[in-house]
């Protein structure tokens, strides 16, 4: 399938999967940022890998959708004021700027269970077993394990390693912070994708682990790319507020190394990426042609 | 068991399927409100309806406390400047009066599924069709068709249906909304900690039904005596704020019936709850003791 094939399949089913019932506030409020026009990166890879793999897209489409509806609830809890308090993001106004705090604080509170919900309820052709492993998945990796264990350091680190000395002890602990923070942050939610994928399509315990490894180095290669972006696009290009880690005192690969180290580190992880697929024989235009548009947007050969 | 033994138990139960990792402030905040001294009315009747049926206490832990997390949740996000902007719960600072607006937020969305993954990695007795029907009930009542759609409808009602005349066709709209209000926001958690407790006992549907329309009742007539107390009772009695619901126009029984009617459904709503113990063989001293309690606080008899 190709890329915009999947786009066009996720956006169908992201909008039959949340109806607006009474009362209509929360659903509107939910299905908003859901169904803002995205990239839809996280469900293709988790479409992609199943495929690859020898199971069937139509299995893990439910998941693909819980996946999208879980990266919509971190985005809708993220731009909160007492958050990142961003206005914009994907060229439109925040939920919170169009539903208010509180409804914007549910809606995402009501998607965290609505996406596991989604799993359950659609998924007819998988097993119990197999629909548990999905679930088990889902709550490691959206919860205090995964991506909030990611957005606690972000919050934690701020403002805590401006003008590091490279040959300081303080830069150790920056790299460690910065990698732990990128990993959970970031690359949790696509090892979330790409592991629900495989383990849909009956993968053993083996190609498991390759798989993660590749989501891994992918989603690390994807958060340093959003840093760079930060740092040199404009609200025009990217649809958000620009610049505002910088302005905010963010730890980022970009402060942390600069721009054009952090622009070598993701051209080598990109590599890597290609490495591990041509090594583990994961044949997938699609990843190829991922890889290859991150690196053109934000990588050193632009 | 009497009362005090469960409380005993599931505070320590509670205690032990929180640990504090890291990063450790997500797990400190998580743990701080879940762990403040309650009455732990919503896993007692988890547990008490699985053994009144038959099943055994232990296999129903899990959910229990998983249950008291997910109500804990809500009070964390409830509390928020955003929402009923609440400075005390229990007596004590409320969370993110502690940790902060951000670390808040993100304690409450982690309860959301770290709740649902204590019963799947706790429950070792329950078959994988068990749990999942176990989880079906709590994706359904803590979401958007469950407790947050109170909470929306709950939200929206404020300060419109303020000096209702007793003839006018708005009071019946209000009775409908408060009546909706009631069953979700409040009902919802007792419905889920019941039936929660059924399906571990593996009871059949109709029983299933009886005990739902017991927790529905129980539920509606908690809320009233909540109504009630807001209105009679002090912060050195309740541990919060009280007085909010008049001051910020909330409908509520007692804004839309007075004291006296509002105590007068209460002891109707629970005498309701007796009856429908006998009728379907419901016994259980536990209950009782519960229902009586809350009677002696709020009700008519006063």
């Amino acid at each position: 399938m190709q890329m915009n094939n999947y786009i066009e399949l996720i956006d169908k089913k992201l909008d039959e999967f949340i109806k607006i019932e009474y009362p209509e506030t929360i659903f509107k409020s939910m299905k908003y940022t859901v169904t803002l026009p995205g990239k839809r990166l996280r469900p293709i890879m988790c479409l992609e890998t199943c495929k690859m793999l020898g199971g069937e897209i139509e299995d893990a489409i439910p998941t693909a959708c819980a996946i999208e509806m879980l990266h919509a609830q971190t985005l809708i809890h993220d731009d909160l004021p007492c958050m990142d308090n961003d206005d914009y993001r994907r060229g439109k106004l925040t939920n919170h700027k169009v539903f208010g705090e509180a409804i914007a604080t549910l809606a995402g509170d009501a998607l965290l269970t609505y996406a596991p919900q989604v799993i359950t309820k659609y998924s007819q052709n998988l097993s119990p077993s197999v629909i548990l492993r999905v679930l088990n998945e889902y709550f490691k990796y959206a919860g205090a394990y995964g991506v909030i264990a990611g957005q606690v350091v972000d919050i934690e680190s701020e403002g805590k390693y401006l003008n590091i000395n490279s040959s300081s002890e303080n830069k150790e602990d920056a790299e460690k912070i910065l990698e732990y923070l990128h990993l959970h942050k970031t690359s949790d939610l696509f090892q979330l994708a790409m592991r629900t994928g495989a383990i849909i399509a009956g993968v053993e315990d083996d190609r498991l682990s390759e798989i993660t490894e590749f989501a891994k180095t992918f989603g690390l290669a994807f958060q340093i790319a959003d840093d760079i972006l930060d740092e040199i696009s404009t609200f025009e290009q990217m649809g958000k507020t620009m610049g505002k880690d910088k302005a905010e005192g963010k730890l980022t690969y970009v402060s942390l190394y600069g721009l054009e180290d952090a622009k070598c580190k993701l051209t080598c992880l990109l590599t890597k990426c290609h490495d591990i697929m041509d090594k583990q024989n994961m044949s997938s235009v699609i990843f190829s042609q991922i890889i290859d548009n991150i690196l053109q947007r934000a990588g050193n050969n632009k």
